[in-house]
């Protein structure tokens, strides 16, 4: 019988979009967008410029951290997913709750450290964690539920993106696991927040370049070209990986960075601004195309084709 | 060291209280209630009569069902569970999450089914599923986030029951697990959205009637007495567990049913506005007392003291 190892975590999520829209999930009052983007979005329910943000992420032990994790980096790993989640739609978070699943000989003290570097990081990014669950499991597992909020006309979507779009990204990709940085990145909280009035389409790189482009290039049925001599590679892959640094860069994933697309028109005028703003880096690394579904990577030897690179995807 | 199970699920919840006040997270804009009833309650934002109702809950395999369990089962119950709290409250479903947590040999037929039990229950009471997560992890695991609304007025917390109240429950009690109610319950949406006219405390019975209604005395800060042949013992339980049918009412757990307290002078007209309304039973089983946080079962034989009696908990 087909198993989640032969399709796959996207092939996966598919099947239940199905589901759910022919139970009639997709028609109901009040949503604007279900399963597909960063976040699900759906009414106030009352008169207001705004419209709620949903999101859920989880972390597992031996998949998101090990057992040697600090603790509380783990309870800041997983609050920081939801806030990146939140971040890539340019929202403003509200409040949170967390299931905790663990073993009963887990310490008391491993208990208190997850919830004050949840808190912590929740504390500092305006999100309130407001109630949640606790559970007996074989492994220690962190899920976070989070609402924000966003005024409806600036909502950015993956599916925003126009031909002729310049497409752009914060920080610096890869080696995350080698750095740590899948546990003390800062999620892009106040980027997101100011990027909603300037990007076409936005997405937090979790699943590595490769992946999350492509989810941009599906939502809004465009392609995408990527100059692979600009990616910006992080310090530790050119440090330690100096050969297959791009490489590492495209798909290690967990990078916790926006990627997003601005009219070309816009971009010299956008770079300026940002700089006043930020000191995050923000770097262009390509382009939008008309050539539906097509994902060309443009380096020094010529083009790659697209299903030769490929991002983290669960259970494969 | 100390740990979870010395300590148990409700004290570790006491300890997560402290650090998330400590955090500053009670005292956050917006926030009505935390830590500490069966669902949040936080402001809408908008002006609005109604709050919002947030409440998550999960179910892991080994735990809450069996490998050997029909997986649709699985996915009704999960939704079910959250559906349940939001009842207790008296409030409405709007929204919900869900996490899927699976092993890679995990088959497509599984994931359908349990989407496609969740959809149907979910749909048959108004609650939309909107997106979620999916991740490797060894067991099978359902975290269901929802959010929930009810007119501020209306709203029923665990803290208002007062002495000379009577206290009441829905359906019957006890050997959900032996009879498949754990799985194939209703969830009391219905009669929680009328009872919020009524009751004074409700909480939904999860963790067996001698723990909840240990949760309506603490926060209540009431005394409780419990007639014991009042109790209404589920037939699986007269007909297989004769000898020993209260104490497994008392202890079982997972009847998904309410509890509620009423004020004495209305008790007579609200058993015969209920009875005209619903099919489903409600039986007095016991008053509020002034003796806080006393807990007194009354049989035949007499008093029973009130930490003989304990239900379901976590970790222990």
């Amino acid at each position: 019988m087909l198993t989640l190892s032969d399709t796959g975590e996207l092939k996966a999520i598919e099947r239940i979009s199905k589901i759910l829209v022919r139970s009639g999930m997709n028609t109901a009052r009040g949503l604007i967008k279900g399963v597909g983007d960063d976040c699900a979005i759906v009414e106030t329910l009352y008169k207001s410029r705004d419209v709620f943000l949903l999101t859920s992420d989880a972390v597992v032990e031996g998949v998101h951290f090990l057992k040697n994790t600090p603790p509380d980096m783990v309870g800041r790993k997983a609050i920081g997913r939801v806030l990146s989640d939140i971040a890539a739609m340019g929202g403003t978070p509200l409040w949170a709750l967390i299931n905790f699943v663990a073993p009963p000989q887990t310490t008391v003290r491993t208990l208190d450290m997850v919830y004050r570097g949840a808190a912590g990081i929740a504390k500092q990014f305006g999100l309130t964690i407001v109630g949640g669950d606790m559970t007996t499991g074989r492994l220690i597992e962190i899920h976070v539920f989070a609402v924000g909020k966003i005024s409806r006309k600036y909502v950015v979507l993956r599916s925003g993106a126009r031909p002729g779009d310049f497409l752009f990204v914060t920080g610096t990709l890869g080696g995350s696991f080698l750095s740590g940085k899948h546990l003390s990145f800062t999620p892009r909280v106040a980027e997101g927040n100011w990027l909603r009035k300037w990007a076409t389409a936005m997405i937090d790189i979790s699943d590595g370049l490769a992946t999350d482009v492509n989810h941009i290039a599906q939502n809004s049925k465009v392609g995408v070209r990527i100059y692979l001599d600009r990616i910006p590679v992080s310090r530790v892959l050119l440090k330690y990986r100096r050969s297959t640094a791009v490489e590492h860069a495209l798909r290690d994933g967990e990078d916790y960075e926006l990627l997003f697309s601005i009219p070309h028109t816009q971009s010299s005028k956008f770079l300026r601004e940002w700089r006043k703003v930020f000191s995050t880096p923000c770097t262009l690394i390509g382009e939008v195309t008309d050539r539906k579904g097509k994902i060309e990577y443009l380096g020094e030897s010529g083009k790659i084709q697209q299903h030769t690179i490929k991002g983290y995807e669960h259970f494969i």
